[in-house]
């Protein structure tokens, strides 16, 4: 049986903005994987319940059930140990998780405070109840309270993006000459704000610019060919 | 020929505080490799001019000559194969560059703001005035401008080592079960505030500080003989 995965998306069935999901849409593509990415709402608690908790993504594969982008990184890496790795050894998967936690830490902020008007918008519109309360209590303010300069905040995001930029002006790739896992997280991050959001992150010259459209193309252009904002 | 390491020094000949040269003395003692480290100053640019560049870390090894923390780590591991890696292979090295890059703009910035003014004072004499005055064009202000509200400096480091905390919250060190160069890398940024500055940069209660008393006790003790404040 195809793999599945549950991946959030938004009014539209085609809308797929999870940040998440994407870090393992692209995994799966990287280790030749095929599978169906089923289209789930924040709401639809139910049908994602036999993993035990309530968020995506969530994976089946045959009778395995497994959550978490990290979790489903390491599965695959485990469950398929003859393709593509994810992680090419204990050291390298070790400072990827460095990285996933600079992107939840410093990238993922950043981004929110970009595209949160967009973002609310695109939401299906049952799940923006459930959305703007879980949000406003984990920001500690208003949906609303997000507009603002948005020159300002593409500027704090420029800062943010420093040590990725860096990186990808000495190397192709965060893995180095192939994509890795760390890429795929950090890279999720830019497919969640081009699927609801039509501004550029970042500007046509800036090596991060490059390394995105490297991603976006890679895996017969997965990522470029989902729904999103010619950005 | 035992190697010599060329090691920034204060007034002090044992006050050794380059973050730059802990990385390469730490990456050094991993390897087994005894080492001489010469105290140098930031004038005595004389000294390793056949490097044909003015800054340390410089590393000779018999005939062999290497600036650069990262180049001597990659030549480290190139020259002493058969010794521990600082890298484990080429994904874990290009992930770890991204976490050099982490340390060099979010957490070196969030450090020296803490300890400028001790960092001044602890200076060779000879030293002063060229490190005013090219600080002060990499800055773009006066070294009196760092002093201030050292509560909120400390508050703003805090959040800048995040993505290092989350980390070594799940595993020992930033290469897993055991340290890498990426440890070497974040560490020499806490060796350069211990050696200058009495004040401590994270609580004892901060998974970074037993992450930190791993490292200092490492190589039976390299670190913590070190001379420098008890913190």
């Amino acid at each position: 049986m195809t793999i599945q995965l549950y991946d959030l998306a938004g009014q539209d069935d085609d809308c797929r903005f999870s940040p998440h999901c994407w870090r393992v849409k692209m995994a799966l593509a990287h280790k030749g994987l095929a599978f169906e990415a089923l289209p789930w709402r924040f709401t639809e608690k139910d049908a994602i319940a036999e993993s035990g908790q309530g968020q995506v993504p969530v994976l089946r594969d045959g009778d395995r059930l497994v959550h978490e982008s990290w979790q489903i990184a390491d599965y695959l890496d485990e469950a398929y140990p003859e393709r593509p790795p994810l992680f090419e050894g204990p050291q390298a998967r070790a400072h990827a998780l460095m990285i996933r936690h600079w992107a939840q830490r410093s990238l993922h902020p950043a981004v929110v405070q970009v595209i949160m008007p967009e973002l609310f918008e695109a939401l299906h519109e049952k799940d923006k109840p459930y959305f703007r309360e879980s949000r406003e209590a984990l920001f500690g303010k208003t949906l609303e309270a997000f507009a603002g300069d948005r020159d300002e905040k593409l500027a704090n995001l420029g800062k943010a993006l420093a040590p990725l930029r860096d990186t990808v002006k000495l190397q192709p790739y965060l893995g180095g000459e192939a994509p890795s896992f760390a890429d795929f997280i950090v890279f999720g991050a830019f497919q969640w704000a081009r699927a609801v959001c039509p501004v550029a992150l970042v500007a046509e010259d800036d090596p991060v610019h490059a390394w995105r459209g490297r991603l976006m193309e890679a895996y017969d252009g997965l990522a470029a060919k989902a729904k999103g904002f010619p950005v």
